[in-house]
């Protein structure tokens, strides 16, 4: 399989549903303005595609995963737009455009996200009340994805992030705060897939565990092409994390320990597939692309 | 029945369960104050207490209802911290204490407010997913309440008030917005008790209409008290709404014709019950006491 035309084909998937999703008629302009400017503003789509692969590897239909995949991008980006707000990490660009509040101004980038979280329950609610059979599948789904972006999840990961700002992180508060601040979400998204395709237990927990891995390498990634890459490569402004004093995996370990521990935790994720059979392949290709990204960069 | 009496037991009822509901543990310590400090911060409950009684209502046990009635109760507390934000109403008191952004800094309400929301979501979610025979409907109130509080609803109401402060405001513009800043999550308050309680069809609609009467004139109640008012009624400044140029009942109609037209509200409420018997006698008093309150101030 070509890796980059699976991607192609599941984002334009995902991005033709989110479009249909965004509310139309009966809301001000503004604000459905503010939403689709950071929801359509070219994003990769990687944790619903997560979702969809993890889906087709245990040999379930995307269809029921669609809504679901489509919330979580709307969680994801509710997060970077209040993550932006100037009161947090003060950012001004994101995905190489303006942040969503440089746009519409603060009022609106808060009620932009809000309206986002909202929405991506709203939208669970309606796949679960469609689901049939299924509809307790699709309660534990919505159920797990709200526990893993509230205070125990990505909310607290914020939360730790910014009281970890200006202070000496160690290796376990940052692996706290990237745990809970992108782990859960990946990882949910992975199970999303997962659940509602129908997977036995223990593939459920073999592909659990590979979205722990994935996580915490994607975070590293991230954290290793803010240290070096560009703004072309990354849409943000090199050095971010730093002039921000975050806590990151290359500020406590250094950047070679960095990159030999993403390599150690892609072995481990793809390890976690070894029983799946060629269905899995976008699920090992996209961890096997994830951390070449970093250790080229 | 004493009205007062049964007010003060619910409220009671909803306090203990609320706290129960907030997470502790593995929580970073200031968030979860955050949300403590707003949540029990003293509210009257009159959106929980609302589902308690339409439950009661139409015979239904209220213990399938107390997880929704706290969820809603979330999710008001999550507007007002928001709602009371410098980038939007910039208020610095709220039930007669400082706001929360004023006590943990503004990074810390946003993520309080979201937290809020979230776990609403996610307490509801496990609600359903224990109602066994009835998780359809609860399933049915998550996704009514989602659709209340979202971009059609609450969240659009807040963007178009936002939006018409320094505006010459009309009538229409004034009860669009009020319908959806505050209506709808009364209506969905009353719906949830009556659906949650097993209403049939024709009841359901009733108490679908005395909410929408009863929140319209719970606004304009407000907009008198907030004009007429003092700190120690309100918990609010008074006149704070007019300093901010906000689209109030009072503004557009003048005291007068605002008084009177809640009375005529007050009289449609109590006709959408008056095939209730006894058990809705709480709704009843409910709408008397607060256009009692507004017409006495």
């Amino acid at each position: 399989m070509r890796l980059d035309q699976y991607l192609e084909k599941k984002r334009k998937l995902v991005d033709r549903a989110l479009d249909r999703y965004l509310p139309a008629g009966n809301v001000p302009d503004r604000l459905v303005e503010a939403m689709r400017y950071s929801l359509l503003g070219g994003g990769k789509r990687f944790r619903p595609i997560l979702a969809l692969a993890s889906c087709e590897a245990v040999g379930g239909s995307i269809d029921a995963v669609l809504p679901f995949a489509c919330a979580i991008e709307m969680i994801h980006t509710y997060s970077l737009i209040h993550d932006d707000l100037p009161a947090m990490d003060n950012d001004e660009l994101r995905r190489g455009r303006p942040t969503n509040h440089i746009v519409f101004g603060e009022a609106l980038a808060i009620l932009a996200g809000d309206a986002l979280l909202t929405e991506a329950f709203r939208i669970m609610g309606e796949a679960a009340l469609a689901a049939g059979v299924r509809q307790r599948r699709a309660l534990q789904v919505l159920t797990e994805i709200a526990a893993a972006v509230g205070p125990r999840g990505m909310v607290g990961g914020q939360a730790a992030d910014i009281a970890a700002e200006h202070s000496q992180a160690d290796l376990p508060l940052v692996e706290f705060i990237h745990v809970r601040k992108t782990g859960e979400l990946i990882r949910v998204s992975v199970r999303t897939g997962a659940i509602l395709g129908g997977a036995r237990p223990g593939q459920l927990r073999q592909l659990s565990r590979y979205a722990e891995f994935l996580g915490l390498a994607f975070q590293i990634a991230d954290d290793i092409l803010d240290e070096e890459g560009s703004v072309q490569t990354t849409g943000k402004l090199a050095g971010s994390d730093r002039r921000h004093h975050k806590a990151t995996f290359p500020s406590v370990l250094g950047l070679p320990a960095s990159k030999q521990r993403l390599r150690e935790l892609l072995d481990q994720a793809l390890e976690e597939l070894s029983s799946f059979n060629k269905s899995a392949e976008p699920l090992r290709q996209i961890a096997k692309l994830i951390v070449a990204r970093a250790c080229v960069a």
